[in-house]
């Protein structure tokens, strides 16, 4: 029986453990995308306890609170922090299983210093351990403890970029943070709310949105801002991706990628969630509450033809497809794999960011794309202590090539496996998007 | 090697033994979904020989017997009693790895006491010890003797319930018998035999059935003879979910889902088979020969907004949604978890009912929703020895867990995972259905 | 750990060894569907060196060389063969997880009686003792040497046979060697090029093709010369299925399914490709440049119509189902169970030709339709060198039966387990195709 979560957790052979140890644990970190707080970041937010850092704002958490019965009052309601964190603690035992249980035992042992499971048992200890260990992190310095070297964050092409460039001005932040560019909200031209965000882009950039032209000119100007900025990537989410040849719609995403290609921007797909499901929870705290679910799988050819049609006119732009419903995992990986090296089969993300869903991701890179080229994994988080899933990939990464060894099915190449490794974890990540 | 299905049968890890042996193993079983005839249960049916027990009603195994090239003479068809059993077992070896084949060795040991492997070989010695230990039992016994303490048959909503009544009358069934309201046909406004049913439906209650609000009054009445026999569940199957709003269907399965929430009544959703598909099955033997297969996945927005529609109106009730097609295992996990904890991922089922089956769905609860909080297994079957599917679900749900110990993924908590065992396997059922 | 890929390579236990060497190892190989040409085997054509063998018609090695960044030159471009070969193996140790890199070193083995793992260090020993062995092949003793029996190869309906006639008449060859009938793109009806590929079959056949039925008749006519061939299997390759009754499409593949029943020919059908999707390799290199996709999955309804209407009618012929997204594993196995056994379930293709896609598809036949029944592996290949794919398959095979007895799943009955496994390996395809 292996110890609870030690230091060769998930680590299933020698070989693993090798490629882990000396190859992969002490990589920098390239996390180029994720959704952290720039203001907190350029004013070096201090966490003041625990919840703060942990429950403000983690969805993956209140979901998991839900699903084990917790009232809502204890999740996001006005109960104090500390029967907040303690609701959570309790919890705890019953996630038995699922990546929330892991990510917080692996914080708890990276930033706290703590090796015991979590339970209602020693919920006050950590409680008030964790809130004195957190006087002495800052959301910089949280990251700069992961050996983070560059971040892409997502902005909204109407955001000023204020605290992009107060980071940059002040010159002090010991790695790159870089804006990614999200036009979501400004390319659905059939969302109820599509025209009052079109004025409000329009109006930051001096253009009166009236037809696509006029968009795309309001657009064009902000990818410049972002460009100024460091923009290294854009970011798509698509419930259901649609690309129909002669529509307004496609010929907006057409233009996109075109203009992407054209600065060097990579684009990433993000496709498949249905959000903000439960009418309750949406009307008692708006989007983004955890009731978001796998939606339908998308349309290989609208999703070939969006990108055919990019490389026929040679603007085939630095692409990354992520599927959220893990039924699509072979199309989408197949997919990326013919429109290679230009494009990329993402990490397992969202609800497929568990365990099971990293080894399915790495088991099609490996089997129907190639896994050596892969930019690897990305928090896709927007808490500042989440990046020690980073490190859960890793494991994982390593565990799979050490199977491969073990089993007799590659050479017992350590060497040759640890670049492959070292690659994955940071050096094609750091060239494909030129971090 | 591990001995041939022997106690730690499955069991690959001393915590797996621990938890299934300790807390598992001696669970009741609350076994809220299946088809058993309430008739054989009130006549306290005895079986005459083994081919009436296992082959006279089960379509699984009619199926395994074809895949082999058996004739349908020995399967459907008017061969004696005796020929069919041989025939049988005579396939056995050749469904290996089949869920045929670990259920029939269970039930042989479980209710027979026989230990060996079933073949042509100890056919007849089997036939011949296993019909004399029928005669010990009988249809009430078969489920006292694997501790069943309630059961929720499948009923149609014209039935008069007399075989329910009848056992509540005698009061000698050792354990709760109740129905299950099953309004399928009823509510298929479309298909070719609706008006007949829908006439029959109304002969039963008195109503004149010639529009939705007198067809919603004859299921209400129903409803009420059902609650009068201490309904808790309804069960639906959609061989293609369908909730358009502002149809005549979608307004019906609202307007039932508002009762069952009135009433108490829990709701099950069966997704995805495509029925008798074969002409040649249909024409010689009717429905249910087994000639079904896996059909499409459902439309997660239609089921979504159906859901949502209720949850709005303050009105979901209990529901348990089951999917047939693992390609949608993610899509209805996470659905169910959205709106957890009034809705439920149901157990593997029919075609998935099998050992990866319960592997993915438990995964899938483990990753994407809360094992902790299922309300586990159940047989859909109108087998009465198939009770020992709650035996091969209960090995598989510890054996997960153990491997989570073994692999240091969780702590060595046996007490603390024997309680979620102990939930799962009975405790949660009887609190979710209130059994 | 185990020694790489040695004579107990994927062989995980004793009795996956025995059943594998005593069993499956020596059994004949019917390869019932591959893409061969008959003209290298009529010419029993002599390969130059390791590149025309291995990469000039390749297109799974020519996109593996693509994911690894290799230039289009070293791929299908002019470089020189040597360049090109270097190329290859210099990218192998990038293949980690890949059935490319298992195919290679088996071949290797198989072949060349070469055991190390090859890369950029030993490329040039194995060009030239690879190209040394080359000389004393050819593509008649490539097959020999893995004991193949029977062969059936893809050809056009309009072609003339004249080299399955050569290889018949000069009766050397020591294989049967049988066309099989793929009339695709006879039977598009809405394909741009159907009116010219109609025409020419008609010019072939001396019918002035211009309607359904004078389509039919040159089409009954082609079948006529086919069947003077020996043709056992016609093959259909359905990028989105579609059975929509009333439509000429339904009723030609009807007809087709009849003429198939009556003259004994079995029917298989590739299901959901998407084929040439990278518009710059479809100009600069035409089709199956290895640009393809995994597509859409099939509509269970449709294809369920098309079986069971030649069922009504007495006419299903012999048939292979194969699907091409794993996504619907579940869903062809099923339906291929519900019309056994004429209907059979196909091995894992294309992008599932990969160990964790042929063990998919093999603990889909165990648990949803039938192992033993199974007509196994074939290569679907157009290397002469590609045979050890069946070696592949039957150590995966042999793998996971000895799993189920390993783990106590099944009696340790290896001598009933051998004859399941040759039963697979080769008896099964030469019965259900009459090899």
């Amino acid at each position: 029986m292996k110890k609870f979560m030690d230091k060769d957790f998930l680590l299933n052979s020698d070989c693993a453990g090798e490629l882990f140890h000396t190859y992969a644990e002490d990589c920098p970190i390239y996390d180029y995308h994720n959704h952290l707080s720039t203001e907190d970041i350029a004013k070096r937010r201090v966490f003041k306890n625990m919840t703060e850092l942990w429950l403000e704002c983690d969805h993956y958490k209140w979901r998991g609170m839900r699903q084990c019965g917790v009232d809502e009052k204890y999740i996001t309601g006005d109960a104090p922090d500390r029967e907040k964190f303690l609701a959570w603690a309790s919890v705890m035992p019953k996630l038995v299983g699922s990546p929330l249980y892991h990510w917080t035992h692996l914080e708890l042992q990276r930033y706290f210093d703590y090796y015991e499971p979590l339970s209602e048992k020693n919920a006050l200890e950590v409680w008030e351990l964790g809130n004195e260990r957190l006087k002495s992190y800052d959301a910089v310095s949280f990251l700069e403890h992961m050996n983070v070297k560059a971040l892409c964050t997502t902005d909204d092409p109407a955001d000023s970029l204020c605290w992009h460039k107060a980071i940059r001005d002040a010159g002090n932040v010991p790695f790159k943070v870089l804006p990614s560019f999200r036009p979501d909200k400004y390319i659905d031209l059939d969302a109820p709310d599509f025209r009052a965000n079109a004025e409000k882009l329009g109006n930051e950039y001096g253009v009166e949105v009236k037809d696509l032209d006029s968009l795309k000119e309001a657009l064009s100007k902000a990818l410049d801002r972002f460009v100024e900025c460091g923009v290294r990537v854009s970011d798509h989410g698509f419930s259901r991706f649609s690309y129909v040849r002669g529509t307004e719609k496609a010929e907006l995403l057409h233009w996109l990628g075109c203009e992407y290609a054209k600065r060097g921007i990579a684009m990433q797909c993000h496709l498949g969630p249905i959000r903000n499901q439960s009418p309750r929870l949406l009307s008692s705290f708006g989007p983004d509450a955890g009731a978001d679910s796998v939606g339908l799988t998308t349309d290989p050819y609208m999703l070939g033809a969006f990108l055919g049609d990019l490389e026929k006119d040679g603007a085939l732009p630095k692409t990354v497809l992520y599927n959220l419903n893990p039924a699509e995992n072979a199309v989408i990986s197949t997919m990326a794999a013919t429109f290679a090296p230009k494009a990329q089969y993402g990490a397992a993300w969202w609800f497929s960011d568990t365990l099971r869903g990293m080894e399915r991701q790495i088991d099609e890179l490996l089997e129907t794309a190639s896994l050596s080229a892969s930019v690897g994994m990305l928090t896709d988080s927007r808490s500042f202590s989440s990046f020690a899933r980073h490190e859960y990939y890793r494991r994982i990464l390593c565990n799979k090539l050490g199977e491969l060894v073990e089993s007799g099915q590659y050479p017992a190449d350590t060497e040759g496996l640890g670049k492959i490794v070292q690659d994955v974890c940071c050096n094609n990540a750091k060239n494909f998007f030129d971090l």
